[in-house]
Formats: structure tokens, C-alpha cells, sequence
């Protein structure tokens, strides 16, 4: 097998661990990316919504040998806390006990995932050089050196996009004939807050689970950081009568979180400053089609299937792309045609599938978390379930705690949902939920499903 | 009212004519295009399809003072002519006696808009100058000098991107945050033929309607031209069975031709130098919105809007955009704040109504019109509509012989199939379609519908 120059674009999460893969391999890596040298930085402002790494992602971490190192770093959270408007919490186990989903701050994430790629000595970093064009006959880029805004080229053998919803290899995709491609922003947006840590470094409330304040058409959220502080989520509409158009100036914000998040607002004396010194950022979701260009060019990550961040999937995918792309590339004996136009093909559906999962989890969150028909629907489910593990895995454990492909996941998913639409319109089930009759029942209904 | 100096990038079908409309209200316009002016080309190889006029494009050029010029090049078509494999014709008027939609060459349409345009001495013209970058804070253009490839800048007041389906100011438009865009290919592309005149220059089929030969997964259409030649497009999968990719050699081509359009084949002594000189060329859709950027930019014809050829509303769409946009200035008192706003928000579910009518008349076009049911729906629909023309105005002449919103054409349509499926459905409907007895259940089904 032949060793291959390969450029990866974009230096993220899903580049810097894809270049870690490469190199195990025998090629020669050089990643770029448009900004400057991450590791340089004190503080990290990344684009975060903080992380939420599941089974997929430490799958695709440990592939390239690091997810021991990862873990140091990752706050384990056994399930959602919801908090009501009037400071009443109500718990959620994610999965079984042991399963947990890890928070992780994307910044220091990805300084980790660099260093661990460049200790490589096949892998070169290449930091303020924005990728501007492609020549697609000699798979030669044009990139624009920041500092002294030169155009400098390059020529590769492969060349990977993994340069986010905003890809810049993608763009010169677009161009080609037949290539699909869609983005769609949400008419909600979001904003990062925080809560800081007490003085003795310890976290204002409990650190083990994803704290949640659903309140229907917006919500709040909180993860725990390795300092004791949270990164706190706002989701909330850019317009209409409750949004971002109509918090604007302290006294509204104020007046906002005291009536909807009492509990949270009072751990929160930054509030206002941080309100109005943090951006209104949008939430984008992507699709493209295919995501290759012949042996030449392909596209891993956002780049390829940006979501909504609701189900906690996006990086989580995107390593798990890295598991599936390596998995094709022995597969094929490294075959690059082949693998390139197998990833298209194979993946595409669980792209597809994850941003729509996604975008559901979305309603799921703000809304139904708060609603006592939908506890006692996931109630049931968590009991049939340990009674019946070989029969029902709960779609959140499969998208979460599985490798199963996300298209089978959300269509078994689909499955489920309309069994147990029948049994919670039986008469009484608040109080018949556990008993023989409706596992009984379940079954059967499970056996004429198959 | 202030005089503007304003751009029209793309100097198709929609920018020439909206220039006329800008400078008839007093405007300094300046159009650039990135080929060479297509006035020095002795032949235009449009990116046709051939187009069909219909009413909403003759309002967009009366509009604007120019429709008597461009009728000298039209040629009327009263109806569809089908053509069955074995020859059989079945003819279907497309509205009333009297109506008809004008066969005109793409080529030969643009260079008389541009013509008349260039005419203006409020109008100046750029060819060879492609758009690269629009710089937002400035509404300064950057165009690439094709002659030399030198850079050149021009700042204007507003900016018209008219640039097609492919539009370089739309490019610049989709890095704005939260503009949604996608663009989708059909898996069916097209390519052009050839039926030519008779030696004595006249027409070889009836020259008053437009031939289509339906077969279900493919089709071909002709339009009749001036000079006594037929341009046909042939319509079919790109992979498949029935397929581009299976017509690779001259013997396949003329055996899929000889098989499936026996009495067109008879006409076509070009036809394989024909198939294998011309591209086969895709079809695509695109969406996007906002169709302007503040008080700055705005998007015209399939710049906002692409669509697929077959309702042939395409160019009638596009200028009736300026019909649309020219009405918003006079409402606006030429508050161009508020017209690009109204524009956006007013026009688009009209782009995205004739969008998903054009994709589904392609259904309609290839496969339907071939099937007795549907021809004997159509011509129920005509006789009731001819007794109760204030009752029923078929969908077809909706969108074709009126200026009614296309969305409300599309609802309009969706209703009367409700209606028509149950009068299909009746027994015998075939012997009792222009009784009384079913023309009063047409009505009274109208009532219950209002």
C-alpha cells in the first residue's frame, strides 16, 4: 500500500483525530487550518454549546489510541435533572446504571487532540492558512497565509474536509454538476451563560447530570465544568413574543430569568454582563450530497452533516465517521476509490438520520421533559426494557449507548413510538403501567411489529 | 425620489428586462455579465430548453414597453400534440380558444432584451466582468476583468443579482448568517436535438403546438423555431436502466430512438452527430431566503428561484418578478427598504409554489399524458369549466393564463383534485361525464369547499 500525502482541512475535533488515524496508517498528514494555533490561546472561546461525548465518540477516540487520555478530562453525567419554574427537580437516568454521557469543554478537547497529532512526527500542523480553492484536475489548494495574506499551493493525493458546517472544501463542491446541498438555520438561537464555581472550586449543584429547564417554546440548560463552574445553554427564538429580539436590556433579562429559571438566576451574578457580552449565535443544519468527488476528495464531520446540537450527536458522529471511514479503508485494502465512494453511499443515511433525530430531540427537550404523560411513557419504556433487554433498547440508549447505525435507531425508534402510543391511551395506565397485563401486551405488539 | 446608481449582475432574460424597468423610473444602471456580449455571436447556444411565453412573461414585457418587439419572434402553440410509440397523435388545447402559450428562442429573446436595454442612455453594459465578491458594509462589487484578469471595483447603491441558477451574488449571500439555501438535482438531465426544416424552409410537424412524446420514465418535447427547424429536448434518467448512460454508442441510439419515437426518428437525419455533440445536461432546483440583504442587495428570477423547465415557468416566473417588484417600488413611494423586504417576504411562497408545480408537472408531462384517465379527467375539467367558467378555471390555466399568486393556483389545484378523484371514481364515469347529473355534483361539491 502505497503511502499517500494527505491534507486535512480544518483542524478541529474530527480533523486533528482524523489525522491521528491517518498517520497510524503510514501516510503523511499535513492539517490546516484558518485560524491561528489553538494551543496558544489561554482561553478557549470555541463555538461551544458545551460537549456531550457518548459511546459513539469514545469508540472513535479510542480507535486512534487516546481516549485514555481523553477521559481525564470528560465529567461523567448519569442522566437529566429537571428543574420546574418552581425550583422542584425531577431526575432521569440517560440509560442503565454504569451509562453516563461526559461533558467535556470543546476547547480543551480539541488543544488535546492537537497536541496528540502533532507529537506525531507524519503529521504537520499548518495554522492561519484559509483554504480558498481547489483545483480539482491536480487536487491542488490555494490557501491564503493569514499573516501576510500570500496565496501559497499545495498538491495531495487525498484531501479531507473537515472544516465544519461552514466547510470551505465544501464549497468547491457545490460547484460541481449534480452536487446536492441544503443549509437551514433554526428560527431559534442560542446563547452561552455560566455559573460559576463556590470559592473552594466545588460546583453549585450537582455535577453528575445535565441540568435542564425545559419551558416549552425555550429552555435552558447546564454542564458541568472540571473548574466547578457550568457552561449554561439558552435556547430561544430570534423573534416573536418571547426571544432574543426582546431581551435587550437589563431589566428585561433580569426580570426573564427571575421568573423562568429562579433557581438557576440566583447562582448566576454575571447574568447581565454575560448576557450582553456573549453573542446570539444561530443553530444551522447542513446536508450535502455526495460527500466525495471521485478518489480525490472527501468530506468527514459537520462539513458533511451539520446538526442542531439537542441529541448530543454532532462530534460524537463525526468521530464515529472517523471509526467507519478507517473501517472502509481495510475493508478495501486501501482502495482509496472504493472506500471515498463507500462512505457517500453507507454513511449518507446516517447523516440523515442523526439530523433528524436531532432536530425531534429538540422538541423533546424544551417541551416534554416538563410533561408528566411523556415521564410516564419513558417510565414505562425503562421498565418493560430491564425486564426485556433483548426486546427494547429505549431509542435514546441506541443513539446513545450503541453503535447501531443511526438510520436503524431512528426507524426502530419510529416503531416504538407508535406501540407506545397504544398503550398510553389505555384508560388508567398511570396506575397499570407496571403491571403483567401491558408487558404482556407490549410483547405481542412487539411480536407483530418484527 | 432620490436617482440611484444601481448593478444588475447577469445579463440574462430577467437582468436585461429589469434594467428597463429601473431605467425607465430614472436610475443609473450598470449590467454586468461574466461572458462575452451575446450580441457578436452569430450563433447562441442558449442554455435552452426552448422557452414557452405565457401570459405572466408578457405582462413582465408590457411592462416595461417591450412585448410588440418580442412578439415578432414568438410562435404561438395552442395546445399539446402527443405522439404515441406507434405514431398515434391525440391533441389537448391548453386553455381556451384562443389561447396560447409562444414558443421563442432563448438566445434570440436575450439579445433583443439587451438590445433594448443597451438602447436606454441610462443603461451601460459590462460583459466579460465576473462577479467575485461583494463586500456587505460597502455594497462595493469586485469583478474579475476576464480580457486581462484585472480586478475592478464599483460601489452602488443597490444591487440586483440576476445572475441564474448558479448566481455568484446569491454565493456571497449564503455566508450571511441564517440565509437558508439549497440546491437539488433531479436524477434526470436532458439534451437537445434537432428536427430541421424542410428544404423550402417550412416546418416538418404542425408548428402550432408543442409535440410531446410521453413514455413514462422518459420523455421528448419539440418546440417549433422561425426558420422552420423543431429544437427537441429529450428528458431521461442519468443511471438506470432507461438511461444516459446506456446510450454510449450510435447503434444504442438509434435503436432506443427507433423504438420509442419511430415517426421523430424519421425526422432527425442528424441525430447521433447530434446526441454525441451535445452535453447532457443536468436539472436543478434552488431555494433560498431571504431574497435580500437589508436596503442593499436583492435576488431576481432564478437567482431567488430555480426551477425545473416543465410547467415552462421559468422566465415567466422571473419576470414577473419585476412585474412584482416594479408594483412594491410604486406601493413603497420608493422606499427601497421596504420594497426589498416586501419582496422577500411577499414573493417567496410564490417561488415556492411554482417550484413544486413545475417538479410535479414533469410527472404529469412524461407519464400522464399518455393515460386515458387523466385525459378524460382533463377533459371533464374543460367541458364543466366551460359551462361554469366563474367556477372552475383548470390549474393549467391558472398558472399559464393568469397572474393569480402561484400559491394560490397550487391550493386552488390541490382542491379541485380532491374534487375531480371522486368524480373519477365514479362508475361508468366515462359514458356520464358531461351529464347533468355529474356537472351538479361538481357544484355542489364546489359549495361544500369554498
Amino acid at each position: 500500500m502505497r503511502q499517500q500525502k494527505i491534507a486535512i482541512v480544518g483542524a478541529g475535533l474530527v480533523g486533528s483525530l482524523w489525522a491521528v488515524y491517518l498517520a497510524k496508517r503510514g501516510h503523511l498528514v499535513q492539517i490546516f487550518d484558518r485560524r491561528p494555533d489553538i494551543r496558544k490561546m489561554k482561553v478557549v472561546q470555541g463555538k461551544s454549546i458545551n460537549l456531550a461525548l457518548s459511546d459513539r465518540g469514545w469508540k472513535g477516540l479510542a480507535g486512534a489510541g487516546v481516549s485514555e487520555e481523553i477521559k481525564k478530562m470528560a465529567i461523567p453525567m448519569s442522566g437529566r435533572l429537571m428543574h420546574s419554574v418552581k425550583g422542584e427537580l425531577s431526575y432521569q437516568p440517560y440509560g442503565k446504571m454504569g451509562q453516563a454521557i461526559f461533558s467535556v469543554s470543546r476547547g480543551l478537547l480539541n488543544q488535546k487532540l492537537i497536541e496528540i497529532a502533532a507529537s506525531n512526527e507524519k503529521v504537520e500542523l499548518f495554522f492561519s492558512h484559509r483554504c480558498e480553492d481547489i483545483n480539482l484536475d491536480s487536487n491542488e489548494i490555494r490557501f491564503v497565509r493569514e499573516e501576510d495574506r500570500v496565496n501559497v499551493h499545495f498538491t495531495f493525493d487525498r484531501i479531507f474536509g473537515t472544516d465544519g458546517a461552514f466547510s470551505a472544501v465544501r464549497s468547491r463542491l457545490i460547484k460541481i454538476d449534480r452536487f446536492n446541498y441544503s443549509q437551514e438555520y433554526l428560527s431559534h438561537g442560542y446563547k452561552e451563560l455560566e455559573i460559576p464555581a463556590n470559592s473552594d472550586g466545588s460546583h453549585r449543584m450537582r455535577n453528575d447530570c445535565l441540568h435542564i429547564w425545559p419551558r416549552g417554546e425555550f429552555m435552558m440548560i447546564a454542564l458541568p465544568n472540571l473548574d466547578g463552574s457550568f457552561t449554561c445553554t439558552l435556547f430561544i427564538a430570534f423573534e416573536g413574543e418571547v426571544s432574543f429580539e426582546h431581551l435587550q436590556d437589563e431589566a428585561k433579562v433580569k426580570k426573564f430569568f427571575h421568573e423562568n429559571f429562579p433557581d438557576a438566576y440566583e447562582l448566576m451574578p454575571e447574568l447581565t454582563g454575560d448576557f450582553f457580552a456573549n453573542p446570539n449565535a444561530s443553530l444551522v443544519m447542513t446536508k450535502c450530497y455526495p460527500w466525495h468527488y471521485k478518489d480525490q476528495i472527501a468530506l468527514l464531520g459537520d462539513a458533511a452533516h451539520a446538526i442542531v446540537p439537542f441529541y448530543g450527536q454532532g462530534m460524537n458522529c463525526g468521530f464515529e465517521d472517523c471509526t467507519i471511514f478507517d473501517d472502509l479503508l481495510n475493508q478495501n485494502d486501501e482502495d482509496w476509490s472504493a472506500a471515498f465512494s463507500d462512505f457517500s453511499h453507507l454513511r449518507k443515511p446516517s447523516g440523515d438520520a442523526i439530523l433528524e433525530l436531532a432536530l425531534r430531540n429538540y422538541i423533546e427537550m424544551r417541551d416534554k421533559t416538563s410533561d408528566q404523560h411523556f415521564l410516564l411513557q419513558k417510565k414505562i419504556e425503562g421498565y418493560f426494557s430491564s425486564k426485556h433487554p433483548d426486546r427494547w433498547t429505549p431509542l435514546y440508549s441506541q443513539v446513545t449507548f450503541s453503535d447501531i447505525p443511526y438510520e436503524q435507531a431512528l426507524k426502530e425508534g419510529d416503531r416504538q413510538e407508535k406501540i407506545m402510543a397504544k398503550i398510553m391511551a389505555i384508560p388508567g395506565i398511570e396506575h397499570s403501567w407496571n403491571s403483567d397485563e401491558i408487558e404482556q401486551l407490549i410483547l405481542s405488539e412487539l411480536n407483530k411489529n418484527v
